[in-house]
Order: structure tokens, then sequence, then C-alpha cells
């Protein structure tokens, strides 16, 4: 029985992470998915607005559990007893990124193993960096997040 | 209960093909590898002798079992109750063209997932067309492909 | 008044290629498709196979006029007065090798720019060669090209 | 006929920049250089200095006209009744950063369509980035920058 | 007779750059390594800190000699009579960088010559960054660096 | 003292294997220039022909000599005692591939440094498939081989 986990900012989570996370919820018994408490780049959102809109992204998803991340990404695996790091990667700069965190997990810890997915093409641009932009704007962000980011947002 | 599979050509198995499918192998309950009978590229080795090697590299994985693949990857893997394909990737150029195959996969078959893992650096150059090439010119390959297969082609 | 050249082998027309013309067609007043009679790789389907195909989904598109390719992209566009070039990138590797073509035909004739439009991301695996692999074991190919290539074929 | 843009920050205007404009010039009927009065990235010049170069260096050509903008990319284009959003493109790095921006475009007005200008392989090295490191050092800039530029800030 | 640079913050030193020294050394007459003094990039360990590992990692090399480096890397070039500028590279994303800079320095000054040694698989994770971002976290780091750096970091 | 070796087809040689030929000899005591007398790729001109232009183009250069090569570049490298095996990159794809090869001969001979080149920016387009691709079509290649090529063929 494997379990898996998934972590990041989720400032906010957008269509792409739920993605992913319903696409991992197939493939592992439990996936944990760790939300950073202090992302090294300052985050939009409060980590409770974020939390909360995690949680209610993925409340249909029976064996994924949300949960908090205070140190590495291992660390978090270790507590949880993850031994798959799932990743997104969209193109050939974030494969070279993410070969590099993958190198250094692994370093870190040798029973981590680390796979990713292609971010399916209907989501490529669903970035959390381009919903910022976007509300920077003042912009419709609906077709870029969960349903229940977009309408809190919207108000 | 999550099926993996692992098609190839393995002409001859390296020792990445290997360590992917002895990662594979930890994550999954079962993994079984398809070897092309009728590859697109005309083999190097006959389909017994990559079936007799690969057969050998995986007999110490309980959970790993080699077949024959005659059709599409995504066949096989329905053959088996496979839902997830295992891709192994060392560059931005395997980023691109695997991303094309698994945006055909997925066309084929939704519910099939590819997941890729990172080639470990130790076996970057651990392919097939490399082995071939220093088979070429007479050169010692045993740093690149399993112990069984090292030995029975020094012969 | 600028007259835009989109040169290919259409082997066959795929609704990326299409994709790639209706935008073209919008930009530019007239869109000159030129196909090429004796393609480097052998054509799957025939010429006359491959241009009707061309022509019929090109058919609503009444600045679009489809044409026989003989010689260079280069000379194709003189010969229509076209001094733009059309190509679609969907990747890095596309995006080395145009790089390299539009180089030589600026080297050819100076007057001729070479455009790039990015491959809409729900086309990105609508190639020419996805198709023939799809048909090479008998797969559906609907979803990667116009409804009239589709119907021929699946006949 | 069609009328594109072309948005910066010109921080400052280079050769690279011009020589895209003089191409997007010769495609199109009209082209609006918009430069950015408040960059995201604090700008090394002020936006009246920047402008004034922009307006010097574009005076030869008589379709191109330089102009504010305050919002998006997108918002700029519809001002002036633009469709064709012009990008230049000199490495897969900024393939991969321009592929993500012009999906964000497409989603926020499907009737502005981006394309891309290979740089010139003599401007590869023109950009703004390495104006301003060269200047840092006290260096001449003349080899990137439009003889204008050149001339005032060689003073 | 040819004499070698290698430039960099070495903040600090780590097994990757100790490698590429240790190449270089063995290709050149002499090798000068220039280390920034005040880097762009605020520095995590001081200047002294920096230099002191530097020059005991490089000690067992006898024709290799630490320097600071106060300007550009092409006048630190000249200052010591190097020709030829070293380079090292990881990947993709680093190739586009490097080549960006290389142009620029040809610009500076055409007497002097980059080259590019490419990263050893087994140091592709040895970057000053990840040293910090483990160091961070308060982890071991003795992979990454020279057994020099890593007994003092330890205590 | 290094001794540096540069190897290829030469097929025809053009000015983008004489700039790195070139650049190498001022910085190496000695270059080999070995080129393939039974290139895997069949060749458009003959082995006397290549070899020929070979020599002319690099009369000019005391220290670089042209010689046949039979097997593997590093085997080349040992027969003259150079332990540095030069080559020139123009592109990400370029990159990747170069890196495998790199390897590959790493493992062959530790005592052999492979060392890249970038390919200057106007010489980009400068290879043999492009000259060949040009000569196909009868078209100039005068910009792309050293004159003495040039003058030859355009016989």
């Amino acid at each position: 029985m494997s379990i898996a986990a998934f972590c990041g900012s989720f400032d906010p989570i957008t269509k792409g992470h739920l993605d992913i996370i319903e696409r991992a919820s197939k493939m592992f018994e439990e996936v944990y998915v760790f939300i950073l408490s202090n992302s090294n780049k300052n985050s939009y959102f409060s980590f409770e607005q974020r939390m909360h809109w995690l949680e209610q992204a993925c409340a249909h998803l029976e064996n994924v559990h949300c949960q908090v991340q205070e140190g590495l990404s291992v660390e978090a695996c270790k507590s949880v007893n993850a031994t798959v790091l799932v990743r997104g990667i969209r193109n050939t700069v974030d494969f070279e990124y993410e070969k590099n965190i993958a190198s250094m997990n692994l370093l870190l810890d040798e029973s981590i193993e680390t796979i990713c997915l292609f971010t399916r093409d209907e989501y490529a641009h669903c970035s959390s960096s381009n919903v910022k932009e976007l509300l920077k704007y003042g912009k419709d962000i609906s077709r870029l997040v969960p349903e229940c980011v977009a309408k809190e947002i919207s108000k």
C-alpha cells in the first residue's frame, strides 16, 4: 500500500493543482496534500484562506487529506509515511527545476520517490501566479480555479 | 490497489531500465514490464534474447512480471488491468517526446495515467542506443547493463 | 496588404493545421497553403488525397488558397507574393528546429518574414505523425483531424 | 486590415526591440508600441526618458505609433483595435515564458492573437537587462541600442 | 600557453565547483579562480569565509590561484592575462543563461573565449543554492561541499 | 601543454566548423581535426573531397592538423595524445545530445575531457545539413562555407 504526498503553497489552489490531486488519488491509497504555512514567497492569501479553499476543493476525494507543512517536503512525507512525492510538470523549465529538487530530496531521504505527472494541456495556464496576475487587474479567474475559490473571490 | 506497466524494446535492458522497474515495484502492487515483439526500430537483439535478459534482470523482484507487447501501450495496460504507465525521463528532449505520447495515450484511454520518474543521474547515459554504439566498437558495456547481460555479451 | 503562406506535407491535415490556417486567415489578407508534392518523408497518403482533404477543410475560409509546392518554401512564397511564412510551434524541440529553418530562409530571401503561432493547448497532440501512428493500430482519429478527413478515413 | 501591438518596458529600447518593430511594421497596417508606465520591475530609466527614446528610434517608421500602457496587454490592444500581439523570442526559456503569457491572453480575450518573431541572431544579446548590466560597469552599449539612445547615454 | 579563469560567488564552494576547477587545472597552464567580493545576490557567507574555503579546497592544485573579483569577468580575465573563461553547465536553463553571458562577454572583449564543461552527473545537484536551502533546515551538506567546508559548517 | 581534438564528418566543412577550429587553435597547443572516413550517415561528398576542403580551410592555422578517424572519438584522441575533445553547441537540442556523448566518452576514457564552445550567433545556421539542403535546390551556399569550398562547389 503506497501513500503519496503533494506539497505546495496553494496560493490559491488552481484547477491544475486539483487535477493532479485527483489523478494521484486514483493511483495511491492515501494522498496527503501539504500546504506550506510559511512559504519563501510571501503568500498573497492568508494560510487560513488557502487551507480553507484546499479543503473545500478536495472535499469530494475520500482518500485525500490536507495538512500543514512546516519543514522540508521529505519530512512532511515521513510524518505521514508517504513514500511517493507527486509533482506536476508543465514544460521544460519546470522539468529542469523539478529534476534538481528531486535530486536534493533523494539525497535527504532515499526512501522517498518523486514522480511527475504531466499537467493536462487544458490546465497548462492554471498556475497560482497567473491567478494572482489576473486578480491584480480585477479580471475573472473562474476558469483557472475550482468553483469554490472562484465564488468566494468574486465576492 | 494500483497496477503499473512499463513498456519498451529493452534492446537490451540497461541499468537505467532496471532502476526504473525497481523504483516502480516499490510504489505499485504489481508491475508488468512489456517488451515489444516487433519494435519500429529493427531490434539489435532477437526478441527471445531481449526477453531472456529482461526476465533474468527482474528475477529478484517478486511483483514484477515480464510480458510480450503486441499492440499499443494502453492496450497492454488494459490486458493486465494496469492503470498507470511508468516512463523514465532523462532530459528536456525526452520530456517533449514523452509529453506528446502521454497526450496521445490519454486520448486513447482516459483511465490510464502516465507517470514519469527522473532517470537517476548515475544512469543518465545508460540507454540501449549507447550500449549498441559501444558494442559496435567492441567496447566494454558492463557499467551500462545488468550483470546478467554483461556476462553473456562479454562471451 | 500582407499575404501569408503556410507550407506542409499535410499527411493528412490535422485540427492543429486547420487552427493555424484559420488564425492566419484572420490576420492576413490572403493565405496560401502550400502542400509539398514530394515530401522528403515518403507520404502516407497520396498527393491527390492530401490536397483533396486540405481543400475540403479550408473550403469555409474565403481568403485561403491551396496550392502545390515544388521547390523551397521561400520560392513558394515568392510565386504568390507572400511576404510572411507562418509556422506553428508546439514545444521547445519544435522551437529549435523552426529557428534554424527561419535563419536559412532569411538567408535565401531577406524579404520574407517567418512568424510563429503557438499551437493551441487542445491541439498539442494533433500532429500528422500521431494520426498515422493511430491509424497503424486501427484507432479512431476523429479528435485529431477535421471532420471531412475523419469521415472518409473511417470508411 | 490588421493592426498589431508590441508591448514592453523598453528600459531602454534596444536594437533587438527596434528590429522586431521594423519587421512588424512591414507585416501589418499599423503597429502600436506600448510602453508600460509602471512596470513590475522598477524601471532603470524614467518613463519620460524611455518614451522619448522609443519615439526617436521609431520616428522613421510611418505606421508605428508609441503609446502608454496602463493595464494588461490585451486591454492595450483593444484600445487601438489591434488584433495581433507581437512578441520576440530568443531562446527556449523565452519560449516557455511566452507560451504561458499567450495562453493567459487567449483566456482574457479570444479575439487577440499572439505571434512570435525569432530574434535575429545578431541581436540575440541585445536585451535591456544586458544594457543595464553594462551600464552598471560603465561599459559601451552602442552595439546594443539604437544610435539615438547610445548618443544620449554616452553623454 | 593558455591561462583560464573561473568566476563565481562560491557561497560556499561546492563539490561541483571544485570538480570544474580540477578539470580546468588539467587543461590549462594556470587557472585563476575569482571570487566576487560584492555579489548581486547578497551572500550568505562573508567574503572572508568564502575565500578561506575556496583556498583550502584548491590547496592541492598547484596551478590554481584564488583572487578577488571587483569588476566584470572579462576584466578579471584581463588582469591575469587569462584568455579562457571556464563555465560549468548542468542543464538547458543554464545553457540559455550562459549563452547570453558569453555573447555579452564577446562583445566586451573579443580576445576572451568562453568554454563550457558539462557538470558531472554526480555533482548535478551540488549548487550553492541547494547547500543554502539545506542549511536553512539544519540538514547535512557533507555530500555537496568539499570536506573542509563540511567540517567547519558542521561545527 | 594541452592537445585538443575536434571530430566530425565535415560533409562539407562549414564556416561554423572553421570558427570552432580557429577558436580552439588559440586555446590549445595543437589541435587535431579528425574527419570520419565512414560516417554512419552516408556522406554527401566523398572522403577525399571532404578532407581536401578541410585541409584547405585550415591551411592558415599552423597548429591545426587534419587526420582520418576510423574508430571512436576517444580513440582518435588517444592516438595523438589529445586530452581535450572540443564540441560546438548551437542550442538546447544540441546540448542534450552532446551531454549524452560526453558522458559516454567519460565512461570510455576518464582522461579525456569534453569542452563545449557556443556556436557564434552569426554561424548558427551554418550546419552541413543546411548546406546540403540548399545544394539540393541549387542555391548559393557561399555564406555558409569557407571560401575554398564555395568556389569549387559553384563550379
